[in-house]
């Protein structure tokens, strides 16, 4: 068994739109005949929803609508190591009712953290007249859920979504799994670092999380990271032990890909990260992974969401996976690096 | 001398993108050699942003991508009575090297309400790198900027950029005209109501705004309302002293059109409303702002905005007009509508 994953959006701004969202279905499962009813479908935050879905929907090439906009950008496929898939070439009729339809078969949404890169269509979509009918929960950790009540769902920048029964809230803790509304996953969530904000109450650490989904019937699983910096620029080790934690999958070969952050190239001269990720760092951390795993990452799937476009620039993509690549043979390293696309289709 | 207008969006959502976003230039100024020194473009509400009009100025046909997910839309033309104009056609270069050159040129946002529809883009464009070197002003009611403060720029749902300077915040008072920082225009904010919210404090009016804009050496006016409800729905009196106090400007012909919403057609059985107009009351309105006239509306231009999307129905916008232009001949309103479209730009 595997995973169909879809990058509803797959860009960390500044771009208004396309930000990140997954769409993740068992591959067996079909999109022109899914129905609401013990629903499989699951998505991981939602900075793109229904409308980046229809677009998919009535244009199979919106996965190079923003290399367009890059005066370097090369084909579709020297971005990817995994062949795109295209799991709803067969939805028929029209765009928008068929997104419609799909996207009322997402029960189960996880929330990495409250930005808005990775909410904003959570909250938008949410105005849809039959959102409600489709019973979604948003799975997310004590800070997240507690900030997009506070700050979002409150009556000045949203309508409480929440307290209209629109939207279902479960606050989940670190390191302790649950199932999914639908019973088809246990998910275990872990802490994440996101860099350091000021708040009224001074400079914290900003939290985001991590996700290990756990598809119970066929054992597969994939792991799915917010926003976060590396152990070595935040001093702690809450990377280390999610790496140790899942190691293990590797090795039984239950854990099909990794989807994680690197948000842009390398920069000259060194510039403020935000709490974000550049390709050593990324390198750093799967060091850190392969040193806890029985045999070498070969052929290992590394997917990597969550750069940062840079308009009037660079393709961003195209750098850093070159840096990627670069630096992973270096290390021998033996993954393969995917850059997701806003709109594009893994099979895992 | 008349403006060009461009919708970068113009849905009310649930669409997660393509929302409302007014860029505003006087007709002479050519945006191919527009430049930050005195530019006198202007920005109502920041929905969308720079990825809108990157993708404008990639793909003319952008105005259409909307109707094309809907099965019952209508060519282009049957949407707008004023004639399409194509104010970046002259743009050449890449597409997101012109966006950003083009929005550093735009030093004053009005933003009418701080609902996610009309801010999100404003928030998530603001982390482009050399967007601080634009030193653009938001200008908005108390209640916006508070709103905006307090719950997006806080270092939870984002990094507080007035602080950081990367935005200027300025507070306007309603019917206190100020001048632009461009000194291009003086603003006139009128408050309107959009509807009611509960909030910690319980049920309270929603505050919305509508800008007066004039701009000073060519004596040209436009006016453009934020989400509101009618008069004959609110119980209050604060559309019609709008309309009073802007009814000479047609009489001497300075104000050129009004932008202001309608979003939903009418529905059977009647629904909430939540704040917003349907063709029967901006019918309403229009006859009020009528009586205040000196001469019949004949030929006076009103655009249409933030109707909100149906995924899986029939197209709004066909429907609002159709109502609109049914109602208005009724009523023997002589105003010719427009239904604003995301990527659209008139001359008017």
């Amino acid at each position: 068994m595997s995973f169909d994953i879809t990058f509803l959006g797959a860009s960390g701004g500044p771009i208004e739109s396309s930000t990140c969202s997954l769409l993740i279905k068992p591959h067996n499962v079909d999109y022109s005949t899914v129905s609401a009813a013990n629903s499989p479908l699951l998505q991981v935050d939602a900075g793109s929803g229904s409308l980046s879905l229809a677009e998919l929907i009535a244009d199979k090439e919106s996965p190079s609508r923003l290399l367009r906009l890059y005066e370097d950008s090369d084909e579709l496929d020297a971005y990817v190591a995994l062949q795109p898939c295209y799991p709803f070439a067969s939805v028929s009729g029209n765009p928008f009712h068929s997104s419609k339809r799909i996207m009322s078969c997402v029960p189960t949404i996880l929330v990495t953290h409250p930005h808005l890169d990775h909410i904003a269509a959570l909250v938008l979509n949410s105005a849809e007249a039959d959102f409600a009918k489709n019973k979604a929960t948003v799975y997310a950790s004590k800070f997240t859920a507690q900030t997009l009540q506070e700050n979002i769902f409150n009556g000045k920048i949203w309508p409480d979504m929440v307290s209209l029964g629109t939207i279902g809230m479960s606050r989940v803790e670190p390191k302790e799994p649950f199932s999914t509304n639908n019973g088809a996953y246990t998910i275990t969530m872990f802490d994440l670092q996101h860099g350091v904000t000021k708040t009224d109450e001074g400079t914290v650490p900003y939290l985001s999380s991590a996700y290990l989904i756990h598809h119970i019937s066929s054992n597969a699983r994939l792991l799915v990271f917010g926003d976060f910096e590396a152990d070595a620029v935040s001093g702690k080790e809450l990377n280390r032990q999610i790496w140790f934690k899942v190691a293990p999958f590797v090795a039984d070969g239950s854990l099909k890909a990794i989807v994680l952050e690197c948000s842009m190239a390398s920069q000259e001269p060194p510039v403020e990260l935000y709490g974000h990720l550049m390709p050593e760092h990324l390198i750093g951390e799967l060091e850190v992974f392969s040193s806890f795993c029985s045999s070498p990452l070969d052929g290992f799937n590394v997917i990597v969401t969550h750069v940062k476009d840079t308009p009037g620039g660079s393709d961003p993509r195209r750098l850093v996976l070159k840096e990627l690549q670069t630096l992973a043979a270096q290390s021998k390293l033996g993954v393969r690096f995917s850059m997701a696309l806003s709109g594009l289709s893994l099979t895992i």
